[in-house]
Parts: structure tokens; C-alpha cells; sequence
């Protein structure tokens, strides 16, 4: 009688992939739902992830030349009414503020009251009411570019959410500029998707590929959105970042006008763009395995835990023993930055605190007895290696920042490589449908199919029928020719398409 | 025929005290009203300030043993239902939200579609949503204290708002904790509001006073709040932190209970406190002038710019050379980190540059150009200080961190003398009208005022009538004997009444 390996997560990812995510989320403390419908509360080791992931942005945005600042939170009705294609694809996920005052009620309740004039929506995303007070800022092309970020809350009524995927608050970062000419802001709309791509990859160890949507998946009101996308273990798609080169459309909106070098009065060229909490669910799906959450060190709140083991007898040596551990370790460098180390010297079972850590994702956990003092060893488990080994200490110090390093790079190699073996070329219908066909109830199906196409609309009818959406127009690869899978049709490029969170 | 000294502000503080202080906040770009009503704009210079509070205000936290976390925006209405006082002190402020979606309407606007069954509240402050969460986490003893803050927007719909010190959108922090024994969460209230008092005097050099706010004066709902009191320089206090012991009040309406060691089933124990970008309302009238913001150099998002003032034909030369001290400033630390450099090369007059610069508060202003270079020296403004002086380069690259150090210093010892000068002792109803009665249209008026006091309603129409309140029962030289001012009964104890924002 065979007995299945156990799993600190049930189920696997084979048996049921979106259960699995809940499950991870849960067994990391990551985040619960909140009883506010379709929020969630992001608890202490969720925040601390997002904390580092707004840190390492917030650099590379300062880096490339951007400011921070905040606008506010509501938005008057009548300026999404403004810009016909925003309102259009925003008015129906808008929380709307109608009273500032709750009074009692005649049961012993309250009840709004206070009517507001004209009512608020909370900030769905800021184009239009930052837009309004760029108008205000730029006269002159001396007031040019505009470049600012700022880190906010937003809400979209979602009907269906899933924690850090689509959630009806969450939070994120969105950055929008005003330039002279169009092309500053092309390129402006195509270095922001770059950082973006370096993060992703660099930070997260994710792979992306970068592209631009087509028509039909372009943000409300962009003439242009670039995206990044990576394929999840589940082989979905999830749309990573967005950076939205706008046009003139918003500025034509607002208003937002200046004087060019030659005195002409000229609408000013803008661009938007943003990540948010999403990518920690990236970040879930991307690495994590049948055990738990597995983070790039990178991102790790902690790099490494020690966990002592002791009898009481034994319980001060021991201890001090693990302080000058720590000390050490946390004297050495990793990216640039001191190793975190942490004692978890909690009074549990040593099975229970290896799993606790283990499902947390801490890219390296040590346990130190006696025997491993009199050795001059440490027991070492690397999250994505199957066991535990003894190590000598001076070699594990000397060699901390470089165990790290080959560990970022693993996770991001293993990525990559499951993105490589689940993409393909396909080139008929009848390849398409059988690529795409539920396989199964494990919700893992797919993959990333390259296809060339003739026009966007024609595939609508397939495309909806399989729950399929084409994620982008690569940047590479993309104009090569050939003949339409659905129509047979001439086609000067081709697109990926798969089926998407 | 003299003439009065021109300063970059108009009016200045003697001839209108609100206004000057909106005209600073102007005229160093922090902020701005927003097309909403109540809500403001922080625009870079002012959000780098607030960056920086945040930074050292979350370092201080992490510190102490707390971390970050994320709770949700919106608050169901039956939750404020639960705590009577508390609702009662919020209630009159709220903004709701009752629906979930735009509509067209018949006059080809939009109109608010999808009614919610039960109201939101835009949270304006969370003790109710996270009580509610704590109480699912709270099981044993074991799972306390819980230490947790976070970093967040909050609405209070205020009536008449104004900028950083009443918006009826803010950024703040809230700390929210539970405790097993109301000694540990007494001593969790003490201990915050010692942070926020180390952070105001060695991080913003603005003295304050810390105190119990009497019961009429207390949060919503709290058993004691303990405040951090400054005095502006029209002599008016402002609250600028608070932390909240708050009892079992909240725990028994949202039954956080637990077992405890003994085994029974106890009501935890709750406090929060918070402070909000109020604080840099409060940085503003603490230390500028009629020229402008003067920044402590602690929270300056730069500490020394260099103007370079060159011809054509010398600017290469100057340009090289000001990089070349740039680099050395930037070498050299202040307050245990690198000293915060930058260059201003605008092609704009020196006059409007210097300016420029002094209103925004920047610590030192540096001007180099061909002449000094050939001396050696530095042309060096101090913020505080009426005149610029030509010192060594070498002597200046050497001491800047003790001349950001002296100023620092020197700004909290103006404030304090400021408080001294204009705090007394008041013994009689009449010289607590004299001393609050309005002097003129400046809107400069008292102080601080020391009195003893028998109980507290029997003063509110005294206070009602001259606008005072009082402001706390400091912690420190309260407990003397006297006789109240007002009524001649004695009194165990003395407060500290000022006009107050």
C-alpha cells in the first residue's frame, strides 16, 4: 500500500488550482475577506510584501524622474461624465458617496441623510479628477512634462473577487504625466511598462512578456495601452501592469491646454499607468508550490529563520549560540542590503514551526541544536529544495547572500521554463479549440497560444465561447507574416491569446 | 520717508494670521484646494514632507514592536450602531455610500443606480471594522497583544475645512492594539503618545506638552485620551497626536473576548492613537516666517541647494565645480544619514531663484560662482538666519552637519521660548477674560493659561463664550493644590485652556 507524499497544502494544485490559491493565502496569513463584501483585510506578512513592493517601485520611480503627491479620494459625478469611452468603462463598478450625515432612524437605527448636491464616486482611478488640476497647473510649455506618481486606495464594484486578484478596494499605484508632444509621451507611456518589466522579473522573479492590447482590451479612453503579462502555474494569464499612453483625449476633456515655444495654444499629451495589490497574487501563483507560499528573496519580509532547538538544560547555550548566528548573518549583503534574519525561538513543537515558516515562503530556515554546536554545522532548508541539509556555519555565512542569489534565480528559471513549455503556435480553429478545451475539473488548462489574426472583431464569437481573450500584441515577434487561424485571411502580425484572471 | 522691509509673504503674520498661513502653504507649493469640496491636493514638495514624517513616524512604530496592516475603506453602518458614543461623535460626519453604480439618466447625465442594502461609511477612523476583526483573531491569550497600525485615508465630512489642520479627506496613521490586562493597555497608551512627543520634539523641533484630555473633551468612546498640545505662533494650541485608552468599551461591543490563563472567558483590553499630515499644518505655523516655510532640517526633503551663477562663457567651468561640492555635501552625514544635496540650474533670475527656495524652506541655500570660486569660499544662506555669509568651501563641507544640527536645535529652542513667553498662570475669572479676549483683527490673541479648575462642566459657558477650551491636564506639575479661577472652590488640580484649531 503506497502512501501519497503529504502536501502542507490541501488540495494541490493538480486537484483544484483556485482552491489551492485560497488556501495558500491562508496558510502564508497573507490576507482574509473582510466583512465589508469584496474587500479584503491585508494582514502583517501580506503588508510587509506589499511594503517592500512599494519601496523597490517607489525607487526605481523616483529614479526614473517622477515625484509623488496625492489627490483626493472622490470624484464629482459630473467629471466622468466628461469623457464619454472612461465613463463607459467605469460606470458600472462605481461606490457612490449621495449623503455626509447619518441621523437616527425612527427603529433605533441611522439612516443617511445630508443629500449631497451633486454625488461623489469614489476614485475608480484618477484621470479625471488629476486631469482637472493638471489643467490648472500647465500654461506653458515651460510647465512641462508633468511627471507625477501617487500611492492610493481605489474601488471597483466588483461582482466577483478573489483576494488580491480583483477585490472591490485595493490598493496601487498610479502614475500620470503631461508632456508637449505626443511622442515624449509615447515614450514616456513605453519606459514606464519597461520599469515595470524590471521589477516584475528583476524583483519578483516573474517573466513577463510585454505588448500592446488590442483595440477591443485598451483602457477606457487610451489610444495606447502596454501591458505586462505572465502566465500563471495554473497556465492563465494575469495581466501584471498597464501603462496607457492617453492621447489628447483626456486633455481635450479637461481642458488641458498650454502655450507651445511657437505661441500656439496646443492640448497637452498624457499618459497613465499603474500596478496594485494584484501583483502579490502574481506573486502567489507564480512561485508558490503544494507546500505553500515560496517568495524571491528580493521581496522576502525575512530571508532566513533560525529556529534553536533546546531541552532546558541546554536553552541558554543554545540560545546565545543562535544570536551570534544571527549577528553574523545579518552582517552580510544581499542585493545591496543587509541579510533580515529572525530567531523564532517560539515555545512550539519544532514539525509545527518548520511548517509555519515553510507555508510563509521564508526563502531559508535553519535549526541549530547542540549537536549542530558541537558539529560546527547548521541545518539548512532552502524553500525550493526538497531537504534539508547540514551545512558548515562559516561556509552558510560566507555563503548567504550567494544561497539567495541562486535561489532568486531559480524560481525566476523554473518560471520561465513553465511559461516555455506550456506556449505554443497554433494554426486552425481546430487547434485553437483543442488547446483550449476544459481538460479536466483541476481549472488548469492551456497555456499561451501565439496565433496570427486578421482583425480583433471576427474572433469575438470563439473567443467568447471558449473564455479565451487575446492579452497582447508582443513588442518582439510580433510582425511577422501570415495567414489568420480563424479565417485564413492575410495577417500582418500575430497575438497570444489564453484565458485570464 | 522709511520704508517697510518687504517680505516674500503678504500679509504677514502680525497683520493676518490665517491668511499668511494659507499664502505660505502657497508660496512653497505644498498643497492646494481641490475641485472637491472639503478635499485637498498635496502636491510634491508637500507630500515629500509627509513622506519623511511617515518614514520616521513608521521606523519609531517598528520599533516599538508593532506592525503594518491593511483594513478595509468602508465601514457597514450597523457597526457605528454598536457603540453609542461613538457613533454620537461621528455621526454628523460621515460620508455614505448607498449605491454601486453609475446609470445614464433622461437628461444624458449619470445618476446613481444599484442601491446598496446597507449603507457604507467612508471610515473616519476604524476602531469599529477592525474591532470586528480582532475579535475573530482574538481566541486566547496567547494570540495577545495584538500590535498592529496602518497608514490610511479617512473622511470626517468638517464643515469649514482647512488646509493640512481640517480636510474632510486626511492621511493618517492609526494604531490599533489589544491587550489581556488594562495595565498593559494603559501602558500601550502612555507609551505612544511618548513616541508621537519624541517625534514632534527631535524630529519637527516643536515642543510640546503632553496630557489627559478631560471626559467632555475625550475620543468618542474612550475611557482616557492622552494628547500631544503645541502652541502656534498666534498663540493657539494645536492637537497634533493622540493615543486612546479605551477600556473594555469597545471590546464588549464587538465582543473581542478571549480565555485566559486562568481559563475564563475575559473582554480584551483596547487602545489606538494616530496622528495625520494635520502635522504638517502644524510644522508650518510652528517655524515659518514672513518669508515663507522654514522646515526643520530633519523632515527637509532637501537640505542644502546650490544656485550656480555663472555667464556663458564661465558656466561650464561653475557647473563642474558646483557638482564637485554637491558631492562632497552629499558625502557627509546629518542625523546618521547622507546630507540631502541639490542643484538648482534653472535658467531663471538669481533673486527669483534665492526666493524660490527660502519660501519653500529649504535649511541652506548655497549661491557659487566665478568670484568665489577664486576665493574659495561659499556664499552661504541659513534659513533662520537674516543675512548670508561667504565661508570657506572647506570649513562649509566640514561642518554641515553641525550647522543642520544647530538649526534644528535652534528651531526648537525659538518654539519653546515662544510657548514660555506666552504661557501664565490665570487666578481670577477676570484675568481669564483679559487674557482671552480678542486684541485687534490679527487674530493673535492669549496663550497658554495654566488655571486651577474644580470641574469641568461647570466651566463650559465661560468657554462656550470666549472660544477656549481646555486643552489637557498635563501629565507633568498638575496635581497642585488651589482654588478653582472661576468659582473659588478648591481644586486638586490644574489644566492648560487655550484657544485651540
Amino acid at each position: 500500500m503506497s502512501k501519497a507524499p503529504r502536501t502542507a497544502i490541501s488540495p494541490t494544485r493538480e486537484e483544484n488550482y483556485p482552491e489551492w490559491y485560497q488556501q495558500v493565502i491562508r496558510a502564508a496569513d497573507l490576507a482574509e475577506n473582510s466583512p465589508v463584501r469584496g474587500c479584503m483585510v491585508i494582514k502583517p506578512w501580506g503588508y510587509q510584501l506589499w511594503e517592500n513592493v512599494q519601496r523597490a517601485l517607489d525607487d526605481m520611480f523616483k529614479a526614473t524622474g517622477h515625484q509623488n503627491a496625492y489627490f483626493p479620494l472622490f470624484i464629482p459625478m459630473s467629471y466622468l461624465e466628461k469623457e464619454a469611452e472612461h465613463v463607459d468603462g467605469f460606470a458600472k463598478e462605481c461606490a457612490v458617496v449621495t449623503h455626509h450625515r447619518l441621523e437616527p432612524d425612527p427603529d433605533g437605527g441611522l439612516r443617511p441623510a445630508g443629500k449631497l448636491e451633486e454625488p461623489l464616486i469614489v476614485r475608480p482611478t484618477s484621470e479625471t479628477i488629476i486631469g482637472a488640476t493638471y489643467a490648472k497647473w500647465v500654461q506653458s510649455y515651460r510647465d512641462l512634462p508633468i511627471l507625477i506618481n501617487q500611492w492610493a486606495n481605489v474601488v471597483r464594484w466588483e461582482m466577483r473577487t478573489r483576494m488580491f486578484l480583483r477585490t472591490a478596494e485595493f490598493l496601487w499605484q498610479e502614475g500620470h504625466t503631461v508632456h508637449a508632444t505626443s511622442e515624449e509621451a509615447v515614450e514616456e507611456t513605453e519606459k514606464m511598462v519597461e520599469v515595470y518589466r524590471d521589477f516584475a522579473e528583476n524583483w519578483m522573479a516573474m517573466p513577463v512578456i510585454v505588448g500592446s492590447k488590442t483595440p477591443l482590451e485598451r483602457f477606457p479612453g487610451a489610444v495606447e495601452t502596454l501591458s505586462i503579462e505572465a502566465m500563471m502555474q495554473d497556465r492563465k494569464a494575469l495581466q501584471a501592469g498597464t501603462s496607457h499612453f492617453l492621447g489628447q483625449n483626456f486633455s481635450k476633456a479637461q481642458e488641458i491646454k498650454f502655450q507651445s515655444e511657437s505661441g500656439d495654444i496646443e492640448f497637452a499629451w498624457t499618459t497613465s499607468w499603474g500596478v496594485s495589490t494584484r501583483l502579490i497574487g502574481a506573486l502567489i501563483m507564480t512561485h508558490s508550490d503544494d507546500d505553500g507560499l515560496v517568495l524571491p528573496p528580493r521581496l522576502a519580509p525575512t530571508h532566513v529563520v533560525i529556529q534553536p532547538i533546546y531541552k532546558d538544560d541546554s536553552r541558554a547555550e543554545v540560545m546565545e549560540y543562535v544570536q551570534s548566528l544571527r549577528d553574523e548573518l545579518a552582517a552580510q549583503t544581499y542585493a545591496n542590503a543587509p541579510v533580515r534574519v529572525t530567531i523564532d525561538d517560539r515555545d512550539i513543537r519544532g514539525g509545527e514551526k518548520k511548517w509555519y515558516h515553510v507555508k510563509r515562503g521564508v526563502p531559508i530556515r535553519l535549526e541549530v541544536g547542540p549537536k549542530d554546536m558541537a558539529a560546527g554545522t547548521v541545518f539548512c532548508g532552502i524553500r525550493n529544495q526538497p531537504k534539508s541539509v547540514g551545512i558548515d556555519r562559516a561556509e552558510l555565512v560566507a555563503t548567504i547572500g550567494e544561497k539567495l542569489a541562486t535561489l532568486q534565480q531559480e524560481l525566476f528559471d523554473a518560471a520561465l521554463k513553465m511559461r516555455e513549455d506550456n506556449t505554443v503556435e497554433l494554426k486552425s480553429e481546430a487547434e485553437f479549440r483543442d488547446f483550449f478545451a476544459d481538460k479536466g475539473d483541476t481549472a488548469i488548462t492551456g497555456g499561451f497560444a501565439w496565433c496570427h489574426y486578421s482583425d480583433e472583431d471576427s474572433l469575438q464569437p470563439l473567443l467568447k465561447e471558449l473564455k479565451v481573450t487575446i492579452r497582447c500584441v508582443p513588442r518582439t515577434d510580433n510582425a511577422t507574416e501570415g495567414t489568420c487561424f480563424l479565417t485564413g485571411k492575410p495577417a500582418a502580425q500575430r497575438a497570444i491569446f489564453a484565458k485570464a484572471y
